[in-house]
């Protein structure tokens, strides 16, 4: 019986010493691949899940104090699957109490602004759990890459992204911060069968191929970036990504520990209820 | 074999001689009751709602012209299952193509505005599918029953709502406007049931009860309502609500429906496939 453990989706935690070299892409550590094992795994805590993710979208609506949100940041490069985490994971949970977020390349007015100006709106609500797909990371790993800002300004971003995201902890939201690390040979192979599947061109776009001619400077620039931002209160996770299944029952699980860890409870009425119960009776 | 079909699920449209106390609340027109009819039903499209939803999100990526959205509004009596609508029903969806407003009472800044500027960013955007947890229409329900505007501004607001509708249509935006319509012995069940569990006291407030001692006027708002605004481009449907399973499943039907009649096909490439593969197999 192959069962997947927390441990071991969080073992994926990224310390000072992290090597983006030392993470195998194809590798599934803690579980031995088995379709079966994987179906079991993957929803064994759904209920579980269900009933947090409700109780911490009652405590919002209530406005108990002290309730946060939950942030889940995914970056990784194309095809390292992403949008198929937010669609397998996030299925199991209500839409209401979602909120996803795409950050593609900044407008003309974006660029006007600080990095984080278009970050802010999109912050979780209490109660709420939001999905940057993509981020405030993509100013520090693409702008690094492709020298979109001087190297001072990407030397203030580290730090401004790590006063950010303490502000965001001190506010009581939980920070996941994922890296979907596939290998080239992955990246490859997904590309080709976009460009087979006339039902895919759509996800296809010929810059794709150029980000893939600089790879090596995407990994010095993920290395970096998720040694120096990667804290207590907003870790970031190296998730070897070849085998997607195996990514999103990490992320699944990195999301039920961070809900675990908030002890939620119902909120309590803030009406006398067996008076209510009485007046309801007779009307 | 029990089946459910399109026609029954369009049966609930709202004409122009609509009278509420001809929908009984407690029916299932086109379906006997029989659960694993309903399983079944409820779930026959399930991959094809799958596909027209990527495919409308997919045109939306690529800005293709002429794409619009999808929105669905839903109004209703408190506990008249709403909210059980939108995470059955569109659990099956992308969430990431989902967008779901809720509107409560309006602000203080809100009531300064007009009745529509809180709705309009709310608006789906090209490729989306809003959802509106209640909506404009409590400018005409609540706020006539309760008396919180003018007669004469109350008036205004119908022809304002079915303009905005229309522009909204012209726009190819799609428009399924549901009221699900319970009996008040189903609600006071619900309302009770709220009150004798915790983990549902969050959903209950004292004012549902004020409201409920309004019932008829909220009848005749609704009926006003609905006959006023319901249009070729934005139809309404009145939809049984007592039994939860059979309200969720014609609001799925009549999404289906809407996604069909887009006629959505695969966005084409704006690249040179056949370059691209060559290039993407020597990367």
């Amino acid at each position: 019986m192959d069962k997947f453990t927390m441990e071991e989706a969080k073992s994926h935690r990224v310390g000072p010493d992290f090597r983006i070299a030392d993470v195998d892409p194809t590798s599934t550590p803690g579980f031995e691949w088995d379709k079966e094992a994987w179906e079991r795994e993957f929803h064994e805590h759904d209920e579980e899940l269900d009933e947090l993710q409700e109780k911490l979208f009652a405590n919002g609506r209530a406005e108990v104090p002290g309730t946060g949100g939950l942030l889940l940041i995914l970056q990784g490069m194309d095809t390292s699957g992403k949008g198929g985490v937010v669609r397998h994971v996030f299925r199991a949970f209500d839409p209401q109490a979602l909120k996803i977020a795409t950050f593609g390349p900044p407008t003309a007015e974006e660029r006007r602004h600080d990095f984080l100006w278009r970050v802010r709106p999109q912050e979780p609500a209490i109660g709420q759990i939001a999905i940057f797909d993509r981020s405030h990371y993509e100013d520090v790993l693409v702008q690094r890459v492709r020298k979109m800002a001087p190297a001072e300004e990407i030397e203030r971003r580290y730090g401004r992204i790590v006063e950010y995201e303490r502000e965001l902890a001190e506010r009581n939201i939980r920070i996941i911060k994922v890296m979907l690390h596939i290998s080239e040979d992955f990246q490859k192979e997904n590309l080709i069968e976009r460009l087979e599947d006339p039902a895919k061109h759509w996800k296809y776009n010929p810059g794709d191929l150029d980000d893939r001619e600089l790879w090596d400077e995407y990994m010095e620039a993920y290395e970096i970036a998720l040694r120096r931002t990667s804290t207590d209160f907003a870790p970031w996770y190296c998730i070897p990504g070849d085998r997607k299944k195996y990514a999103r029952m990490a992320v699944k699980y990195l999301v039920l520990d961070a809900l675990r860890s908030m002890n939620l409870e119902w909120p309590a009425a803030d009406f006398d209820v067996e008076a209510e119960l009485e007046r309801a009776r007779k009307a």
